[in-house]
């Protein structure tokens, strides 16, 4: 295995065989091959891709250079849920205790902010006194006592993904396809699950924003799951404009929690239930897709959100991972930005795009992202929109609520959401279905809208 | 200056504007920008390229990071030839003492043997005691005294470059037109010359084998000394076959010496007299190209060969720089390999090919050539042909001897012989000319057979 020799079959658009792949993965490892091969290496990965079989090999690796999770002595199916990320997306802090709540174990390792999204970490954060970073331990004593249990990814989980990760971040090779798979897919093996489902946004805001992207990524991850024996379920959702009306972490904590009452956002409120079904789908080995017994799975989770349920299992969850429990009675505490402002149309029409990048990247700008891994956030700051795409409004009326930490920053954010949130005499472009596609072992199902957005309503 | 963002930038494609490439430049020479991040960029200009801008902005940095030297206080002009490198191109050998012996300052600085390339600075060392690494006040000296010097780069001249050129030799990115058009250009610029002649080679023991990528690399090439006002030539030269018949370091010295002393094959003395004419012409500042002048230097050069001028110049530069002028009188001193074999014929007909691309890896594994920049060589070994495209042969005729340290290695070079060496009933594959293109600030001119094969006769 010579380093230069690979780098220059995978810069030739040859295929790299498995044995001498393993051999420059595992050298790495080592600290043998140093990272400047690598960074060369994955540069021409990003042209060249990576084959299934490479991908697979890559997978491998990154799973057997840390820990593997072993949770089969629990007494309940265990699934999780991953999404690819997008801006609004507070689905986990829901979804989590909801499923759990059913009888199924969610142990969620979850990410932070990246770029113009929020993490689920960051917004786990903004519960007083909340621990995202607990030891594999403490994890699995959480898991068993609540059901669920929400972490970051811990030293012990495929290091060499944590590793090239953090090379990919500074060498511009973060957005190729096969390295988003074997990334995420490495972590989410590791859980020791029996089912995933994995949510792949598409649209503006989504790091992959064009469709036949995000699908052939969503039928990669689906194909590795498979491969190894993990039910897998991909839902390629809307991310054409934001999730719910909540941007920033601490907004969308306190949303999530409204939902968890039964509240909020009706697009939020439809996702977690079609994300809950699938999860339940998953756990009780369902390989058919048959419409009566995903009737019913949506019915139970919606009965959990409606009864209180989903709410309790939360409550226990930041219990017992030492937050403040009360925070349940007063969400407007995370609401606690010393500048709001409200923004307000200066024109009349119909709102016609409401743009997800902008505004997370002006949540960035505001303190509530990361320019750097290792930049502190505001978890006070960002948006809470009073207005959807489609929706007609007049001069003065509210568009948006900036919450900030000064009158300056809430100066450019008001810029950005004008950019934002465009008004106009013609209606709304068409908006995507909140759940375009389903892939899953047996192959790709295109959503019709009673399926798809009009379970949003 | 946000590195990632350079990078990113290059990866799609886009121009990098001068300042913040000079900016990611200068940070990687500060040790700002880690070598991880420059491999990236690296494979990113692989795929992408470099724009002319761009080109010159890094040929700049290049320079600014090492000393330049002042040559102007030298009362004639200085003229220096660069190879691309090929298989038995012992050209710089002879042409630099016979320039010299015609009143032009050469001041060369030449590079070592890589892949199945041999190089100058190894060939001198095969003359005992001749030192290449010369500081610059002896090189000044030595060619003050001589009229010509011959050493590598030193640490001082354009250190970005030797930087580059070691990550870019472990991360496969070596082919790269604008980084060998730099990085050949930095060090030349960095010589203080008033004239440049390029050897580009061309055909399958070249490392651009093929015309079109030769040419344009030779066009980029002219196209940077002529914006910094340095007059430069680039002749398209055939390696197709090996230039002469010696193929090895100590050989090769040894055929360079019969050159200069009148002898030697004639396709060697034939591109030695035309570079050596392109050089004398750019002494005399010669823009346009006037048939008569160029007849008269070709004749210059040929009468410095025959009447000792360059041979005498030779002893005087082997001397200066600790060599064992002996050598001149007894060149066989230089073809000192235990094992000597002659590899015959096993069929008759007409050599149709001799490949040198073979021939330059054979010698790599006799021991002669490098695989890493710091393996010691054994400049006895190699080959000397018998036989040139064309001939007609007998069984039993001698094709060529192979010069190795044991038997063991004979024997491996012997069957490298016979597939370099292709014996048929056709006749030969048509040759390149040995120059086939001349470029120069006004264009691209194709050199008929008069002026390119023909005066190989």
């Amino acid at each position: 295995m010579i380093p230069a020799r690979i780098i220059e079959r995978k810069r030739e658009g040859e295929a790299v065989e498995a044995g001498a792949l393993r051999g420059f993965l595992h050298a790495y490892l080592r600290g043998e091959v140093p990272d400047y091969q690598m960074a060369a290496f994955l540069m021409a990965v990003y042209f060249r891709g990576l084959d299934e079989t490479e991908t697979d090999t890559l997978v491998s690796c990154m799973l057997e250079s840390g820990e593997v999770l072993d949770l089969s002595y629990l007494d309940a199916p265990r699934v999780d849920k991953h999404s690819t990320g997008g801006v609004g997306d507070k689905i986990s802090l829901v979804l989590a205790p909801l499923v759990a709540s059913l009888g199924v174990y969610v142990p969620m390792m979850s990410g932070r902010g990246l770029g113009h999204t929020t993490g689920t970490l960051d917004k786990l954060e903004a519960i007083p006194g909340f621990r995202t970073a607990l030891t594999l331990d403490e994890f699995r004593s959480v898991l068993e006592r609540v059901g669920c249990a929400m972490i970051g990814q811990t030293a012990e989980i495929a290091p060499l993904d944590r590793r090239l990760y953090a090379l990919r971040d500074v060498t511009g090779t973060v957005p190729v396809r096969a390295l988003i798979a074997a990334s995420i897919m490495s972590k989410k093996l590791a859980e020791g699950l029996t089912g995933l489902v994995l949510d792949v946004k598409v649209g503006e805001g989504a790091f992959m924003p064009e469709e036949d992207r995000a699908l052939a990524l969503a039928r990669e991850m689906v194909r590795i799951g498979t491969a190894r024996r993990l039910p897998t379920v991909a839902l390629l959702t809307a991310m054409d404009r934001p999730l719910g009306c909540a941007v920033g972490n601490g907004l969308e904590t306190a949303e999530a929690i409204r939902c968890l009452q039964g509240e909020g956002p009706e697009d939020l409120r439809a996702l977690v239930l079609l994300e809950a079904a699938e999860m339940l789908l998953l756990a009780e080995g369902a390989q058919d897709d048959d419409p009566e017994r995903r009737a019913d799975a949506l019915a139970r989770a919606g009965d959990a959100l409606d009864g209180g349920a989903a709410l309790e299992r939360f409550v226990r969850l930041v219990e017992a991972q030492g937050g403040d429990p009360a925070i349940v009675d007063d969400p407007d505490r995370l609401r606690s930005a010393p500048v709001r402002r409200v923004v307000e149309a200066t024109c009349s029409g119909v709102v016609r795009r409401v743009r997800p990048r902008l505004l997370g990247e002006a949540v960035v700008e505001l303190g509530g992202g990361r320019r750097r891994m290792d930049d502190p956030i505001d978890p006070r700051v960002g948006f809470e929109l009073q207005v959807r795409p489609g929706d007609a409004v007049a001069v003065g009326a509210p568009l948006c609520t900036v919450h900030a930490a000064s009158e300056a920053d809430a100066d450019l954010a008001e810029a950005r959401v004008r950019s934002a949130i465009q008004v106009a005499d013609e209606g709304a472009e068409g908006l995507r279905p909140l759940v375009s596609h389903r892939v899953d072992a047996s192959g790709v199902r295109v959503l019709g809208d009673r399926e798809g957005v009009a379970t949003a309503g």
